[in-house]
């Protein structure tokens, strides 16, 4: 596997690996199960087309809000790399915030629809970060695809847009949620929840699948009866303090006043005392 | 040469030519000597590198204003695909409206510093819709390099930033202004001058390169005394109006206070009645 420090080296490894098809997996770093099952999914996929695997691993500065915590996040590069390795990657580019943006940088790019709503109601200006750095890393690396997780499924659906709306030649592939025995799904922040909020974290999930499985069995026929449904669930999780609970299509991310033909998406975020969950769910 | 009249067949062409190298020159048609000459420096640039050479031809809407004249430009398809045929153009994409732009798109690039100035002061969100057609004519048709007339100076500027803040693996070749035998710049609006405004309309070119070469030989060793020089000049051109004159750098667009070690370049626009004219020239 290389390890690819800056653009620079990233940019003379791909010259000499120039025909070959290559499969993306953008990260942040501090690496768990989830990603790297992105990282088996993009080995499978990059199988397939005969080609390579390239990780990123970049924190990017560009998509903390002034309050967040950009310089505490995480940076175990040694671990991160192993993990890399185990899982069939490539080429890891891990470049610094110094080579990826110039001081007097004055590009930008925004999306004013879908980042709008859900978690980037409360996040403003987080997904013209993703954008742009998605798009950098994208012009970088040059993929046929790149793997994004369904857990962050807003940002999923917002670069599938950038995608569709700048003519990206990249394959966007999302890959399913990777969930602990009892259903919660896979985040570094699960580690800050007390033994008491972990017992009731599972009930974001729970509630989720509960409400999505009464719809898909036509019990729940409207998205106000839906979202009755998943209010009594969710009520059993007494520490908890719901943000959001929205059903959306899972293309356009606009909310939904009745099924009809859509594709529908359940989403939520929940705080656990200062730590703030999120989930989704399809209807399959 | 091939017609490409979508994005589709335009997919196709790239996939059966995938290896050999595009020089790409955008346009939006109507296309006059300036234009043949960027065809003509990208021919060069192609054969250097054993390539094609690929054209676009889009009246792009959104780099246009509310009350810019979008529907009344000019398209004289056939005209200019003779054009592009004579000076040596391998393949013309020009798509339409629908093709290129959904109608829920929600992506845009902004271009926040050197799109503030000059022309794009009094031209809110043209360069933005610059930035966003340029990247997804570089998306679909993936060029090594790609040719812009430095006539539009600023444009030449924003998108280089573009490249430069987006990692675009494109080289960006600006291509000197083809103009008239007594000076005059090509533009499709010259001819909107009566015969009085465009006997005077070489005055733009005349006072720009005048003062130019007053900095180039010390005679004018600062901006004000440049821009006094200028202004004394341009006074020949009674039927016109003066819009801007700046000394800028020419990779940032920032003002020069002093001349010091910068690459200066003077930027002028004017009103000959209602048409507006652009020149600018380096030191050199």
């Amino acid at each position: 596997m290389e390890l690819l420090p800056d653009k620079s080296s990233l940019r003379d490894w791909i010259a000499s690996h120039r025909h070959l098809p290559r499969v993306l997996v953008p990260t942040m770093g501090a690496l768990h199960r989830g990603h790297t099952s992105l990282f088996d999914r993009a080995r499978e996929e990059a199988s397939r087309l005969g080609g390579e695997v390239v990780a990123t691993i970049f924190v990017n500065p560009t998509q903390f809000g002034p309050n967040e915590d950009f310089t505490a996040y995480p940076r175990p590069l040694e671990a991160d790399l192993a993990k890399c390795r185990e899982h069939g990657v490539d080429a890891v580019f891990a470049p610094g915030v110094g080579d990826m943006y110039a001081d007097d940088r004055s590009i930008t790019i925004a999306e004013n629809r879908l980042s709008t709503t859900l978690c980037g109601a409360s996040r403003p200006g987080h997904f013209d970060g993703v954008c742009t750095v998605v798009a950098k890393l994208f012009l970088l690396t040059q993929p046929g695809a790149a793997i994004f997780g369904e857990k962050d499924f807003q940002q999923l659906a917002v670069i599938r847009r950038l995608v569709r709306d700048l003519d990206f030649p990249v394959d966007i592939i999302g890959a399913p949620t990777v969930r602990e025995e009892d259903g919660l799904a896979l985040s570094s922040r699960n580690v800050y929840l007390t033994p008491g909020q972990r017992a009731q974290a599972q009930v974001l999930q729970r509630s989720l699948a509960k409400t999505a499985r009464g719809i898909a069995e036509g019990r729940l026929e409207t998205p106000s009866a839906a979202k009755e449904a998943f209010l009594g669930e969710f009520a059993a999780a007494t520490l908890a303090r719901l943000d959001y609970f929205e059903m959306v299509d899972a293309w356009t991310l606009q909310r939904l006043d009745e099924f009809g033909d859509s594709e529908p998406r359940l989403l939520a975020a929940a705080f656990f005392g200062k730590t703030r969950l999120i989930d989704n769910v399809g209807l399959s």
